[in-house]
């Protein structure tokens, strides 16, 4: 079966799929986009996602490309021509193509699309099993990480150093020392008081989806979360500790920087938290897919 | 005339050049660049720009996708082809295209080169002739400015800022409030005492090509150059300034945030500056390209 990639108004064959060399997007980044996990056929915090994308879009000056409900529609069909129910949908929206030049491009550019998507299983995953470990490495982003652009060459690189060095995820540190956030997730710990920690959102990190829906969680599990920085040395005192995204979902994290944390396999208030935002994504009314019934 | 572009060993009719939309350059702006001008048939400062592009391919972790001499004559056979002696040559280099994720792709992936060039007039030019006025804005990049990445969005951002403003560049400034550099130039004082100042080139700033061969002139010149910082306030108290790259070369300015610089008019020192540089790019002998014989 060929796999479908949206561009531009077309359902493509994936291999088909390409954008102009002076599309903004290939030539300076000027982009953003947004990642929406599809689980047995729900996609997971969909209205999350579609708010976030507006707002990045509008942080740099840019409008949505075509109405909510037609983007909301062609993620639903680029979903059912690739035949899946669960998936990592990825969407893309760029200035579009213009002779190269940094100012902005005249008014009625047509702004780019891009959607893909690809197979992802949710279940028995084995870093959910085992859990994961991470670094911690600077953090030399530029000043506006509250904004999902596609200029995301420092989060490669991070990545790659935690490749490189056999660990699944780089924690990057900010100038005073504190933990601002993963490459591609949010970072949480939790402290021996039963306090969970994370960052407070602001331009330091990009505020996650996952993370919004984990903060209502906890009001529900009666976790006390606090929005703190914290140091690498108070993450190695942990009890627990994990990370967030659309696509890692929650996923625990057993060593760091090469501590083992807690009892050095996945923690339980993690594993509670993580079976709640499966329940929360698979019970919403309304998501389902509405070719998966 | 069809116009042409280099994609990835084919020379394409440029409305065809594109590259797939999981192109690393496109999705994580995981790529390098660098610009050259061809100005009456001499490429300007060839040398440099490939010792800058292998730097910075270096850097960012991939190597040169072709034998240096490849690349001179792709440059050469595309201007040829589209039958250009005046213009600006654009080159990327990007990661290639793999499945969505952070991490480097296999080694054997091919990484994408991009070529494209486009008519450009150096002679007679009103900016020349009239100088242009720029701002200053805050400096909200990376740490790694010396790299020369795709991941251009903060620039792109602070040069729309300029043109809202009506005028031609903006100059950023570090959280100290010296200037760095502008969005797509390095920039320069002549102070009242008779120093050209230039930011020293460390992570900060890019070190200019264009920047280095002005270095050269200017002990040619006898005219003293210091690599130091310099406010806003300092730059409003110079009696020349001018900024520099390969597309603007050497671009008198004649007001920052409003204030007039000297006379209000480009400076005597930048117009000989510039004319010197115009000498050695043309006068360099085996830069001249074979077919504009």
């Amino acid at each position: 079966m060929p796999r479908y990639a949206y561009v531009n108004g077309a359902y493509l064959p994936h291999k088909e799929a390409s954008v102009h060399i002076e599309d903004r997007g290939f030539q300076f980044a000027d982009g953003v986009y947004e990642v929406i996990a599809c689980i047995h056929g729900h996609l997971a915090d969909e209205r999350g996602h579609l708010d976030r994308l507006k707002r990045s879009l509008s942080e740099v000056g840019m409008k949505m490309p075509l109405p909510e409900e037609t983007l909301r529609f062609i993620i639903r069909e680029l979903l059912r021509r690739n035949r899946l129910q669960n998936a990592i949908v990825y969407m893309q929206v760029t200035r579009g193509s213009a002779r190269r030049d940094f100012a902005f491009p005249a008014e009625n550019t047509l702004q780019s699309l891009i959607l893909t998507t690809w197979p992802f299983h949710y279940d028995n995953l084995p870093k959910m099993e085992k859990g994961v470990s991470v670094i911690t490495v600077p953090d030399i982003r530029w000043k506006r990480r509250d904004i999902k652009t596609v200029a995301l060459l420092p989060q490669v690189l991070a990545k790659q150093k935690a490749i490189e060095k056999g660990v699944h995820e780089a924690w990057m540190l900010d100038d005073e020392g504190y933990i601002t956030e993963g490459s591609a997730s949010n970072a949480w710990i939790l402290t021996k008081e039963g306090l969970l920690l994370t960052r407070k959102a602001d331009n330091d990190i990009l505020r996650g989806v996952t993370r919004t829906a984990i903060s209502k969680i906890c009001m529900d599990l009666k976790i006390e979360m606090v929005e703190q920085s914290f140091t690498p040395a108070q993450s190695y005192e942990a009890s627990e500790a994990f990370m967030s995204s659309a696509s890692a979902v929650i996923t625990p994290i057993v060593t760091i920087d090469g501590h083992n944390i807690g009892t050095g396999k996945p923690g339980d208030v993690t594993l509670r938290i993580y079976e709640e935002y499966r329940a929360y994504v698979e019970g919403l009314r309304g998501q389902q897919l509405r070719w998966s019934a």
